[in-house]
């Protein structure tokens, strides 16, 4: 079937077109782009980061894609559909972002360093790590998005077990996660060294104690 | 200084004392209590649950805790100030429940069906997590909030740290993160033998593997 633009909002509404959100201020201005559904999904996200699920509209991603609001209502005509493609959007990039941290590993150590790099990563991702806030607040929220968040932990919990075998990728990726959230929400940045300890242990195989 | 309860706006909002969202429904009505602040903060976290941080209002949390606008404004006289100590409620709740927690711990074997019960809690604490999710969302985009989470953090792992030490009370605090946060967006419950094996892994002092 072929796309068709609908006539938006956008030659009545001329001021939605500069961007009505700060986050896309560095938004690139492309008229006539074959992309356009994938920039509209980068534009929900943007305005996920700034406004969070709760302030989405298609108004706003519009703007901030700048597009005709018809555009946005035409690849996605309800504000759940919109929500759900930008998550799931997000997940893929992520996902390919984690899967190519590990091209470069050839030994234990390697392995180390990357994750404690991956732990360490500092306020630049800030951006991507509300969208991940954002997501699991969504999906707690609502069941079906629970899809999108379980098929997020496989993907990764796959890419780690090439390296550590199922077992240990579970609990790896769930320690992961937890220092992650606490280095992005600490006031004071954990020592490099505590990180790497906490991610030796969670590399290795379990022990008896306590069994 | 005497507190004063202002003339509210319930009186010419009828309306709004029956309570404006769902998650106030079974609230007790009591018109004149004495702890009409932690009543209010009561509410506020029932607002945060059902609408996020990005929609609380005064006016809501007035009627979700059946007391007139002018006690809620009296109270906190700014949204991020009724934001902020209704955040630091829940945490200073949910560390008292965690501390409680632990109280009947006699033996190592206690401590892990302690922490394999905690992570596959299930569904009926999908109410707090989301409250957690609110804040660690909100701390991610307000600084000021961090205080608060990192109090939380401190706190959690100096309640392990009395089994652990605290080496292993702090990594083992981030991978309960990260387990509790799976299991709760999970589509299909993790096997409790799965989580309790993580569990005894994450008690374990750091072995060689990988060093």
């Amino acid at each position: 079937m072929e796309k068709i633009e609908l006539p938006g909002g956008a030659a009545r509404e001329p001021q939605t077109t500069t961007g009505g959100s700060g986050a896309c201020e560095g938004r690139r201005v492309r008229r006539h782009d074959p992309e356009r559904r994938t920039r509209i999904l980068d534009a929900a996200l943007d305005v996920l980061v700034t406004d969070g699920a709760a302030g989405i509209t298609h108004r706003k991603v519009a703007a901030c894609a700048d597009v005709p609001l018809g555009s946005v209502t035409y690849h996605f005509s309800s504000l759940a559909e919109l929500q759900a493609k930008a998550f799931a959007w997000y997940v893929e990039q992520r996902t390919a972002e984690f899967e190519h941290l590990f091209t470069q590993v050839a030994t234990h150590e390697d392995l180390i360093e990357i994750l404690v790099d991956l732990v360490q990563g500092g306020p630049s991702r800030r951006h991507s790590a509300v969208l991940g806030f954002e997501l699991h607040l969504a999906a707690l929220r609502n069941p079906a998005l629970r899809a999108l968040t379980q098929q997020w932990t496989t993907d990764s919990r796959a890419v780690l077990a090439r390296f550590t075998g199922p077992e240990i990728a579970g609990r790896l990726d769930a320690l992961l996660e937890g220092l992650i959230m606490h280095a992005l929400l600490a006031t004071e940045p954990e020592p490099r060294e505590r990180t790497r300890a906490a991610i030796v242990q969670g590399l290795a195989p379990v022990t008896g104690w306590g069994e």
